[in-house]
Order: C-alpha cells, then structure tokens, then sequence
C-alpha cells in the first residue's frame, strides 16, 4: 500500500469519530455480524453514539440482521447520509446501495478499495463515540483496506466458534492483526457450548473453549464467550437485535455487557 | 477481464481434466468445503478419478479436513505435483504451499488470480474424470476468476443452509453464476432439519426447506438436502472424510449418493 492512497480526506472526514474497531473472522459462519450488530447496540445502550460500517461487500448482513432492507443511503451536500438505525446509531453498507437485495456485487480487489476508500472519506459520519466495522471472513482485501486506510484504528475483535477449523482460521486472523500491527486484539468465543431447548442436555456441536485457549496461547486478550441461544440466530434471522428484547438476564446478554465494558475500557 | 488472460497454457494443461464444478456458496460455515470434499470422495468411490482443487486462499480448508496439512507440493519436470489423497483423487490447495498452518495469506485481488492462473496452467493434473473446485464464500475474485479462467466448466453448485440470511446469499449465488454463464447451477441445502442426538426432537436451528424454495423460486436444479448430523461436522473437524467412514445407510450419505449420480450424469 503505497502513502498516496491514504489520502488526508479521510482523516478529516473522520475527524469526529473518537474510537474504531474491527470485528473479522477467519471462517465465515461463526456469528461475527450477529456479534458486531449487538456489541454496537449495546455500547449505544450505554449512552454512546456508535457507528457501524459493512465492509463485506459480497455479504453485507448487518442491513438485514437489524432489519433496515428498505433503507437507502443518499446524498446531501455532498456527503453521503448513513442510515439512521436508532437515534444514536448510524449505519452503512454496500446492501444500501444495491438495487435489489440479492444483486451480488461481482467486484475485484480494486474496485471493492476504492468502495471502501469512499465509505470512509465520503459519508458523513459526523461525532461518534464508537464505530464498529464488520469485515468478511479471511485475510483479504476489505480487513486490508481497513487496517490500513482507518486512521487510529484501535483494534480488532476476532470471532470464532470453538470448533477446531474455526480455530485454526482464528490464528490466521490473529497473526494477520499483528503483521498489520493493529494495536489491540481480542477474541469472542460464540455458539459455545449448545444445550438442547427440549431436553437440556448439553450437544457438542460447537465445542467449548477452543477461542479462550487460541488467545492464550497467542497473548491476546479473551473477550469473553457467548453461549449458543437459538434465539440468538433465529431473531438475527428476522431482522431483529437481540439485546434490544432481551436486555439483561440471559447468559448472552451478560456476555455482551461483559465484552462492550472491555471495548469501552478501551477506548 | 481481457482475453490475453486466458491464455492457451491452461487449456493445453488441462486437456485432461474432462468435467469441472464449481462448489461455492453466498455465505461462510455453510459446510461447503464438508460438501465438495465428500461429494468429490463418493466420485471417486464409483470408480472415477477425481481431482480437487482449493481456491478458498484466505481459509484453505479442503487439506484440514482430509488430513492431509502434512504434505506439500513440490514441483517435478516444470509442474507443481498435487497431493495424492488417495489412488483416484489428487489435491491442490494454498494451504499446501504456507509455511505454517495458520500462516494468514495477506494478499489483494491480483495476486489471487495468478495464484489460480497458476494452480490451472502449472498443475499436472493429468487424466482427471471430475474435478471438484472449492471457492471461498462469496461472488469476489477467486469465483470470478473460475468462472472466467476454466475451461468447459460444467456447473456451479451452489451450497446453502436452510436459515433465511443464508438463503439470501444463495440467491447472490445464483444470480452470479448466471451473469457469467455458468451452464449448469444447482442446490445443495446442507444441515437441514438438526435433531437433538440426545432425546430425538427437532431443533429448529436451521430450519428446513428454504434451499429446495429458492432452488424452484429462481428455476435451477436442486440437488438435494443433506440433514444436520454432528458427525458430518466432528468427522470434519478431525481430518476425516465422513463417507470414508460411513459408506451407505445413514441419511447423509444417502444424500451424498444422490447428488453425485446427478453430477455425474451431467459429465
């Protein structure tokens, strides 16, 4: 990446957002924009204003999973308006611009750079506290472009699921932070550990464990592991943010309380 | 993509692979990968030589899940030699050149293409009946690089879970492999219907169903449905192929036996 691409309009325009955040995976499947949708929610719950931006340009599900399929993005003073998802939540992402919502985006490297590029130095992100960016699955060019065009990045959020492949996937995404020399890395263990809704037995589906032992072999901070819910999945699925209905009480929402007071921390 | 691309090297190189499809999917931890590698083992178990073909370079998983992290490509008279995997079946994946395991390949758009212009044109693939290509998730370069680069390739086979979001992505899927004019596209919906091993009922995690609806809603064949059986998934995580292990009789491989006499009768 050579210095002209990381132009200074992107530092003005992103002047006012305080605090960024990576939430990447190395395996696709593993719940991340579920992950990254409820941990923005929840530091919003705090009284924050967050920002969430879908860098996974042949998958952008945040639209979906907070049920914003109608909305559009568009322009005003020469700015492109992000999605108003609540009062103190803004939203953008590649699904807001595209026609209709199964139009696959059949983009290379480059153009999905410079897609990026004006995600950052092109919509008004205005004053925000916390922003929260999802990125696709593996080492490519949309968690590239955002380590290395996000001015002040301030870490990166690996999910995984406990099973031995996603695991395996999970080291790949923590050695890639390093060698870009993100300065914090976590990991959040999600679908630990499933019990059966009928009969409480415990299915070994996705293991349990396997994220807090990659980060601490590789001494990076255990941000906490969250409990397979189905409700979890099945209100994603409708569009729906879980820890808007489910608020406290559950083991998942005391994880999520527990990994936005660590990102807060942070900040 | 210009034409000087598609040079005459790869399709004197691959004179001798007779059929090529395309597993791929809209979004990860569909268990694509567990499909093209046991869909790929029960080709050959009918008396075909197979060869398989890893272009998913950010999570190259087809070698973890056969076992095979070990071995390594070497090169012999000018050509990369593939794995062996078994007598009929040869192997080639990124995971086969890293250094390590979990080393990330940090690499843009252009640099994938020639690595998959390479695994086409400098492979000895030799006299291979179906070759099985496993693309990472998504409609970015290394699909596209497939679609555009292969020649004479037969299908694409698109893999989705029965969950909406999923299902959503499919659609991506499909309507992508159209716009590139791949002849044959079908369905495989994969961990349809989970029954909890422990007291028998239906966990609706997944739910079921919803590949077969987009398959019929978007007119493209649907190749079959494969149930949620955990062994699928911790046979997987083990390196071990689960057809190998369990060779008829359960519903998976049932399932298995289907759809590769549908591929099948498509060579």
């Amino acid at each position: 990446m050579n210095n002209e691409l990381k132009n200074d309009d992107i530092a003005i325009n992103m002047a006012g957002v305080k605090n960024k955040f990576m939430v990447f995976s190395g395996k696709g499947g593993v719940g991340k924009t579920t992950v990254a949708v409820n941990l923005a929610y929840r530091i919003m719950a705090k009284g924050y204003k967050v920002g969430v931006l879908d860098v996974d340009i042949h998958g952008p599900n945040i639209i979906k999973l907070m049920g914003l399929e109608k909305e559009r993005l568009v322009s005003k003073d020469n700015k492109i308006e992000p999605i108003k998802a609540f009062d103190n939540m803004k939203v953008v992402s590649t699904a807001s611009i595209l026609e209709t919502e199964d139009s696959p985006v059949i983009w290379r490297g480059p153009l999905k750079m410079k897609l990026i590029r004006q995600f950052l130095s092109d919509v008004n992100w205005g004053n925000i506290d916390y922003m929260i960016i999802d990125s696709p699955p593996g080492t490519g060019d949309e968690p590239l472009s955002i380590a290395q065009l996000v001015p002040g990045l301030n870490g990166g959020i690996v999910v995984t699921t406990p099973q031995s492949l996603a695991v395996l996937d999970a080291r790949k995404s923590i050695r890639f932070a390093r060698q870009l020399k993100i300065p914090f890395i976590g990991v959040v263990e999600n679908m630990s550990g499933f019990i059966c809704p009928h009969c409480g037995a415990r299915i070994d589906i996705f293991k349990t464990g396997g994220g807090q032992k990659i980060a601490e072999e590789m001494g990076v901070e255990f941000l906490g592991r969250i409990s397979y819910e189905t409700e979890l999945m099945s209100l994603s699925d409708e569009g729906k943010v879980y820890l808007k209905i489910h608020k406290n009480g559950t083991p998942v929402s005391e994880a999520f309380t527990y990994i936005s007071n660590k990102i807060i921390e942070l900040g």
